[in-house]
């Protein structure tokens, strides 16, 4: 044995015990994380008694800034401890939703989901049954029953396909109760709004849920509503997405609809038109992933992602209105101006106009900049 | 004071109790890691004194499974505990690979960076230099004094712009060791790689980190090799980035080149066209975030992101070469197709596409949903 063998096996040795500190240490703190849960479920108790919210913001940022400061002090990095907190604080949030979300704003209440064995509908099912209301359920096969259902609920909630919304309020208005609050859950607002309006005399109100049934919970997730008719009687149902730790965003229906042209129809457009051309050029994907940096993987994870879910629901996004189809054609048009400054190799043009749209952009490419850069860390991490 | 009034008065002084202790408890966790961190660095000193990598996969997942099961017998949810210790592996595996990369893989190595005053020549002049190398820029106004600039060199890295690599090459060329390394670090691999072998007669490779200058790691970024001649020769030069924690991928110059037609050119082109629709249609920006979700967020961030960066960088991807230009074409022409699709109201055509591409994207799909969900779920926590 070489003295070098013996240093080699004394290292060795040494790296076993550290890692052998290194669990240990590790233990302690799952452990302590273990006793932090059991703390914080007692705080859950006292603000589910009192009707506090599961979200304080000031006290969030206290606690992460005196950890960041301890952690410097002592010699950590203090955007990896506020990272941790911001994860620890996370889970927190949805444990202690998820026990306060298991009250009902309105004790005793009865919904009614129409559509209820669609995705959607199975997942509001869910929410409410375990927040202790009465959940029924009417689909395609039960209207014989319709006037059993309806009686005496609390609200109907429409979650049906956005083609058949407006048929179906009709059917259904004939056997509500007046007092009985009016909402649907479409993805378009001004249309099935009027439609509610003129269909049933009591509270009105459109909801659009920004999320899918796979979420696993509503922490921080947006619900639009469109204010009807009588919101004061519809708040109880807003109150329940709060409760459940969603942020309500009070809306015109006919603004939502504009907004959702953009964020939803035209970006999944161009999310189907990247994937198809990908396909038509059969590009070999697997290897595409190879040669990419997180930033690509992304990119190509947006368009994939889309084509992992359900055709009929991006079908009815993208072909919701008239409207909406012309606003995709004028983006197809747009393009088609950049096919002469491809050919004539014109990099001037292209600076000009870049400068212009970033100028345009502003602050928020800076924002989106900070918020990409965030993300993609976490992808290198995770992947 | 009401006996409902006491009984608030003492929630009150129990939520602050339970906070102090969950603060005692907290500040636990952040010394046991300031602890780790401490015994992390031990391990580091053998890992560097006998070079061996930082990144321990095995026992990095043995470690994560260990945690899982001890959390999940604790009660807490196992995924949640992964997560915290992906973040703490990956913060450990930056320091570590800091402390590391400081080393040379070529100990008294000189090189030369032939742009050195540019983003990425900076970036890299810091890296190396902080590995111990001795580096020397040229730059454009250093010419005169390239012969002195050139003397004794081990490598030489051009790092200018696409257009300007070939004849800054053929002008390099003539001032080099016959035995330095040859290496360009251009985003297209396969004309820079051929002028390099007909200009040197040494070991040639081009380069193309798949990263920017605003990376804070090369934590698990991938550098693309693209080999041209003696490539043993070249080795060390390749290690160095893999002690950096980079990852080296070593692909034909043509069929890199035809992969980031794909991952850059018409990704950044489809970013552009669409921030280009956003800014004619003068869309409000801010207020669309108001109605976004995670994951439009997510996308229009990604957009909002190339706005932020260097125009030139992307007016090289975009017009880098006629084949690249062509392919950007086709996708142009390709969007056009839909337009008949859009105008006739066409529904059962988009569901047969969609259905094709989904097929085609097949497990990808898949993995893009995992990826993208876990990804938004960070976004929600952070933001």
């Amino acid at each position: 044995m070489t003295v070098s063998d013996s240093k080699n096996g004394d290292d060795s040795d040494r790296l076993e015990k550290l890692r052998a500190a290194i669990d240990g240490i590790d233990e302690q703190i799952v452990s302590l994380l273990a006793k932090r849960q059991r703390e914080v479920k007692r705080v859950t108790e006292i603000k589910k008694a009192r009707n506090l919210p599961v979200y304080h913001p000031s006290r969030e940022e206290d606690l992460i800034s005196s950890r960041r400061s301890q952690g410097a002090s002592a010699g950590l990095e203090p955007c990896f401890v506020e990272e941790l907190y911001r994860l620890i604080l996370r889970q927190s949030r949805v444990e202690q939703t998820q026990r306060i979300g298991s009250k009902a704003v309105l004790p005793g209440g009865v919904i009614l989901i129409v559509g209820g064995r669609g995705e959607m509908g199975r997942y509001f099912e869910s929410r409410f049954a375990e927040a202790g209301y009465q959940v029924r359920i009417l689909d395609k096969s039960d209207w014989h029953d319709a006037r059993r259902l309806c009686a005496g609920i609390h609200a109907a909630l429409i979650s049906v396909p956005i083609d058949q919304t407006n048929p179906i309020i009709a059917q259904l208005a004939p056997y509500l109760p007046k007092g009985a609050v009016l909402a649907d859950i479409t993805s378009i607002k001004a249309s099935p709004l009027s439609v509610m309006l003129k269909a049933h005399e009591g509270p009105v109100i459109g909801l659009h849920p920004l999320f899918g049934p796979t979420t696993s919970s509503l922490d921080k997730q947006i619900v639009v509503a469109t204010p009807g008719r009588h919101l004061a009687e519809c708040q109880w149902l807003l109150d329940q997405f709060t409760a459940w730790g969603s942020v309500v965003l009070t809306a015109d229906a006919r603004e939502h609809d504009e907004m959702m042209d953009i964020v939803q129809a035209l970006r999944h457009f161009a999310s189907f038109a990247f994937g198809r051309f990908l396909y038509r050029k059969k590009i070999n994907l697997e290897r595409t992933l190879d040669f990419t940096s997180p930033i690509y993987r992304l990119e190509l994870g947006m368009v994939g992602r889309l084509f992992a879910q359900d055709p009929s629901l991006y079908c009815e996004i993208i072909f919701a209105s008239k409207q909406r189809r012309d606003l995709l054609k004028q983006y197809i048009q747009s393009l088609q101006d950049s096919l002469d400054m491809l050919q004539a190799n014109d990099k001037e043009r292209f600076l000009e106009e870049f400068g212009k749209i970033a100028e345009w952009f502003g602050p928020f490419s800076d924002q989106a900049m900070r918020e990409t850069t965030f993300i993609i860390d976490r992808l290198i991490e995770r992947f």
